[in-house]
């Protein structure tokens, strides 16, 4: 038998939740495409991110650095906003702001012709690091120029893992430092009010990055603003056609990474404290997953994010959503991308993990492994899952003030919000029709539950990897005139 | 045991699908309002009716009928288009046209001060029947020229159901006849191509109506194109407060009066075969029912559309949407009103029933008391409902041509689409706030169900008061390279 | 020769634009309208005003107030805020709050049957007083409860026009200070932070009026938050067909008016300097004007738009649209309504006025009887209007800070953002077709004139009654690598 | 003085009208972007084409092709098909359907690595002509599964301009014959239905690859569907900096071009009077001429729409709008696109051009070197132009049949309809402001000029480098009843 949860309501506990500080997108100028746009349009009216952070700025699809011959002779950088522009307009309509990752290297700025990704970010330093730095400059003014003050809050991050030799050359360290050396100097010139960041590495040679890195800006007298690092919690995945399958990590096991990042910050007087954010994080750190799209992961999602806020001031889901082309153009509309929605504009169980836990506002009062619960003016609110193959349950005693509740619930398990299971079995389908793309946005909705509760002890019962939202309000309207509940069935 | 029904594609059956002809509305210039615009067009996108019929053309709020006193001293007609116009552009933009019913009497044009409904409709005769028929003459031409040669083609129908003394000063049979026979003339040398119908009684004294109407037509040489009528399947109400309770008839009971219309109908040799049209059909008459709102209310209404075509040319269902004010202005979103869709645009069960017919197209091939089937070019569709309290379970075997099924269905009954429970447990709130609005809108869905069948062999569980729509293809996709669905956990 | 106007930077005047502090609507309920809330839409979208005040909150459109017999066999009232809430949502969506107008009285709580207007606003006392507080009150709570703190910023003024017999029957002063002191009372207790203005009168025997009701509040300790008065300027109208024509008063004619309403104000102590309001104001006072939809009328508008702050703490146009019913429904789409807008969403020449002098924020720099001009942090902006048959010429000098100035500028004449002038040479149509509506919309727009300034000194023609927008910049950039004006023939 | 022209009702002309045929674009996978489709939406609302043709359908960014090793070790090709159906689903929504041009080659498809354009479109043949017959076939298979029968009417070219060295390696006569020949089997054995044509030249070597062409096709028995073409009429440009400048050459040289070509057909026996269509047209073939935003370019543009249906079957402007990257993405609004419509959704003169003539629906009554005119239902249309630096006049004298006619004019010229200008005038801004776009959107419409007309004699104004479309109609409606124009200084 479960045991039963007394809630008190002056209680308060320590759940820090960022859940909406930030989200992963493909690269940057994918933002000029309808499909992108629809996709970030949905997880915006229901979730409601404050950043977006992605890679691309200085890459070949912005087009902003350019070089030519003047009339004297010399090669001269000159920049185009034109897409700039038309990426941050769309973001700022959506009520979003970048969170801006400074890279890749301008094909003709770089030193080297390494790219990653199949629409390859050039991956070198800078062939003259003062027009990398001209370029950097350039473009925060222009930003400054069009939106005004409020560019000034939007953070900065010094380039993309370069703890790997895939995304900066060698992975050399002393480079990078160098890097971010000048970038730093180059944005704090401009403004001061800048929050800049790094070194954004992945969890491969991290700790030894971590602490060179922040003894490197120790000794260079760098008032680093921020620690940015990044968060995957699965094995080495095996490669099968256009997928990769792999294992999960225990929760508990991965977070140990955070905690190991947090301790060697704080182990630094001048940075003790510091913001640690973590600028993408996944199970899976291939988009290529089939795992992603599963309620599985929205079930294991859902226990980090009760979590993350314990060790880190952000957490940026990577990504929000599928139109990605780092490793090719998906061939199906699911496809084990990192989105919280697939392509057709269709929600994944993991989108719901971020919507329930985006309604956790108010005073949070209790939490264990499998749940959170907060307390509104009006009643109480809960996120509740269950990372398992087997149905579990829980139960909530809460303090009596009316004589009647009303308890609604949307829940997302392998039945209900499962776009995937239904395209799997309407045969999988590679190029949807309208029609069967409006059912499976249906099928992607979460059920409701609801009921009246006449006494203060609440059971949910959580189905296998199911996650559940629920609201717990006490009842004060009267029936309208002479309607009867009981004549109809409802009771 | 189920017996197990054996379908054979090359059966073909009567069903006639007339789900899609007509749908009834509150008065006419109820269409100039925003929210009834909107729960139009939700119904216009799941359903898509053919033509919409309702009250008030001619009342005070369509305001098209004005007298002045001319410089010559005398009293003359003049005519204001300008709602009508909005109203049918409104309908054709939404691909919807007028099913035309003429009434009622305009105020300056009546002979008495009888009205009916709270929006006070003028129910007598007119004080002049020359300005009667040339304002009958006016609006048509009016039509023909803003809309050009299609106007020809919208059903007209002679005022609303003059057989009761509520709609027809004292129900008078004589001045009624007169009335239709000097529309009739009017329409017609408009243009002799309008189709023209009466006498749009209800289930009141109706066969006397009926037959004597007939008669008067075939004595006076009045070329009938269609007879219309009324049907309600309740018995009389209790009224407690706002809301009126009844109990349901038998359908096979109800159904007789259909019938026995029939047979009058064909026992007049030059009217043998004439279209009949159920210009308003619904379970309960009065807009105060709470039942409307109810699964019940959809799985009974499924039973009807199933066989209303056997006897009808079309049916139309009383009304598409709660934008209604016979009664008054309701004071709550659910207050059993005649719609398909609940205000706040919020879809009732019988919706469902309605879009899922909607959706048999193709060769009927199979139909019993609680299913009908068509088969399409891929595949089948079928709805199936159940009209009790228990559950209940149909067995399919279908003719073998692959080796792998995908079965989808979309589901109501009281956990799915019944946003009237959910109403009820939040404790039936008077106003929605705008999260409840969503809730509700999405409680309002049908669940989906989807499933691979490896054998012939179809089995569907039907919950209490349930309505299916079920659609069954082969699977001919191969999954995309490497997608492995058991790695997963979908199989 | 036009004398050159020396502008200064430093200068500041005494300028007070309330151009968008509130506008006058039809009665409440025709905000149900789709029509309605599409010309809302357009005057949000290019003027943005804060408020909208018109009749009938407790007229039967809106269907608020209703009595019945209870168990017991008492007469009790119950209220519906069903369109109440759908009004209320329509109007916050589009960023314009209520400005309360509180009557007329619901037919079931009047102690007689005399009407206002086509759609019959009964505009007697009511029959019980207690009721009519009760209905105040629990309207008031029913909009906190829905909207939350921000309805105590909601302006609220009693009754409309109690000088006209036609309004307020027998226009007797006593039973509206009476209603007044009853209305404001009520008000009060639910929330001391509401503003209560009165007595809403219009210029017949106004003096007398305004003395009488300050007297009357001061006597009765009335803390009296505002004086509401309407203002109209034209002699009495001369009646033909539909239509109404009259002739304009000179503008410091019918000015006089107000300045001795702020008089009478400031020579009582307790009031002097309290806030005075022009709920409604506009040339005619006759929505079968068809001055109102001419350039002559924007331009006579312009002249009091300059000066209107000097007096008033607010001046609502009446109205913004021409959904508006007071005469019964117009035949034609131009019809001399009071609107801002014409039906079809076609803006008018007023329209056009108000959206000129909403841009004008910034410090008010210079003021003369034909042009006001405000300097921002780039440049300049201004009005000039030209309110007389023959063309005139504006000449300023401009401090000089730069090389090139930019100069833009919006026109309306009788040439340019007439659309009645070509709806008149269209043949007048009753019925636009989607191709003259499209016409008309487009004829409607000001002319877009622009040039570039080489020296610091503008001329600007204005031609008869015309409406005149411009802004002037200093231009800062270069072109782009390349382009060249001259080559093409720009300059 | 002008002469009068006489119009005559019975009078027919030749005037072929294929303006709205189809329209060019830049490369298919531009079509993913939103502002693309927001630029398309614009178009097809206002002109409406039924074809759209563009580059780029094999190219790298539509990733169709893609090859892998099995695990027999055997290289395969795979499609994918993902963006293929998001470009064709967001054209059939606009209602436009692709004129299919095949081509480039998918690198991984191609012999060699030579790219044109900054996009880098591989022109090499491919490796393996059996690779790319499948890819053909895929291709269309894979759209008529989707779209269905209507595919069959979507027309398909072979490649783009094969005459220059740039487009095709070498410019390899042969080499291109091989492709089409393998090309239109492969096209013809999914469904003889289909029409193709070719060579796709442009003005270069143009008689010589016409002629061999067409001498292949009969040798091999080719049953050649169309001839396809480009045509440009300008003179070499000279270039400064991102932009290029250059004469425009007589229209009738120019002209000659096309009836060369024609002439070369029908000396053809198989081939006589084959449909050719001109499958790019525009004044300059630089993407970055300024001309192409000018009034000048508009009214060139209606001199060629006037005639090019005497020789050609369509001719399709190259390009409806601005989003294009062949010589790189631009840095200011205006850049001298091709476009019709300008970054910023900005209709450019020209634009209207296209407007004009797609509304010359009717009977073809009259033309001349400066206008055509059509005989409707209920009157006249017509665009007359004038492509010279001083004002001209046209008078037409009609046939009486009135006592009155509405005339309605649209005109672009140096004044209105002239966004370039504006935008000159305001300082080139490189990032339009929200408020500087808007302004640019409405200097972007033509001007509305109206009168009413008591005689039968027209005199239309026409203004340098002025294109104005007009509408003449006898006026039938009575004014309403009072209305008086006079009194309110309408006449």
């Amino acid at each position: 038998m479960e045991k039963i949860i007394n809630i008190q309501d002056e209680q308060t506990i320590s759940f820090r939740n960022q859940v909406d500080f930030c989200v992963g997108t493909g690269r940057m100028d994918l933002a000029l495409q309808e499909e992108y746009l629809k996709q970030l349009a949905l997880v915006q009216a229901e979730i409601g991110f404050r950043y977006i952070r992605g890679h691309g700025l200085f890459s070949e699809g912005m087009a902003i650095y350019h070089e030519y011959v003047n009339e004297q002779g010399e090669t001269v950088p000159e920049y185009n906003f034109t897409y700039l522009d038309r990426v941050m307009d769309a973001y700022l309509k959506l009520n979003i702001r970048p969170f801006l990752e400074l890279g890749f290297m301008p094909k003709q700025l770089a030193s080297g012709s390494q790219t990653v990704f199949y629409w390859q970010g050039n991956v070198t330093p800078p062939k003259d690091y003062r027009n990398w730095q001209k370029l950097v400059t350039a473009t925060l003014q222009h930003l400054i120029q069009r939106y005004g003050q409020e560019v000034f809050t939007w953070p900065i991050e010094v380039w993309n893992e370069p703890n790997l030799a895939g995304f900066w050359q060698e992975a050399d360290m002393a480079e990078y430092f160098k890097l971010f050396s000048v970038t730093f100097k180059a944005v704090k010139e401009v403004d001061p009010r800048f929050q800049v960041g790094g070194p954004a590495i992945c969890g491969v040679d991290d700790e030894r990055w971590l602490r060179e890195f922040l003894q490197y800006c120790q000794q260079q007298g760098i008032a680093l603003d921020a620690v940015t690092r990044h968060f995957y919690t699965v094995s080495a995945p095996e490669t099968c056609g256009h997928y990769s399958y792999m294992a999960l990590r225990a929760p508990e096991e991965s977070l140990q990474e955070l905690t190991t990042s947090r301790k060697i910050i704080d182990s630094f007087p001048a940075f003790r404290g510091l913001p640690m954010h973590i600028t993408e994080f996944n199970t899976s750190y291939r988009p290529d997953t089939p795992l992603h799209d599963t309620v599985k992961n929205a079930a294991y999602i859902a226990q980090l994010l009760a979590v993350l806020g314990q060790t880190s001031a952000s957490y940026s889901y990577w990504t929000f959503g599928d139109v990605f082309e780092e490793q090719g153009v998906p061939f199906t509309p699911f496809h084990g991308g990192f989105g919280l929605v697939a392509n057709g504009n269709i929600p994944k169980p993991t989108f719901w993990t971020f919507a329930f836990f985006k309604r956790l506002q108010g005073k949070a009062i209790y939490q264990d492994e499998t749940c959170v619960l907060v307390k509104t003016d009006t009643g109480y609110r809960g996120v509740a899952w269950n990372y398992s193959p087997t149905e579990r349950t829980k139960c909530f005693s809460i303090p009596e003030s009316s004589q009647e509740y009303s308890f609604v619930a949307e829940i997302v398990d392998e039945k209900s919000g499962n776009p995937l299971k239904v395209w799997h079995d309407l045969g999988q389908p590679r190029s949807l029709t309208p029609g069967q793309q409006k059912l499976l946005q249906l099928a992607a909705q979460p059920r409701v539950e609801s009921q009246r509760l006449q006494s203060a002890m609440l059971t949910i019962a959580l189905p296998p990897y199911g996650v559940c939202y629920f609201e717990l309000k006490a009842i004060a309207t009267q029936p309208d005139r002479g309607f009867d509940a009981e004549k109809i069935g409802l009771v």
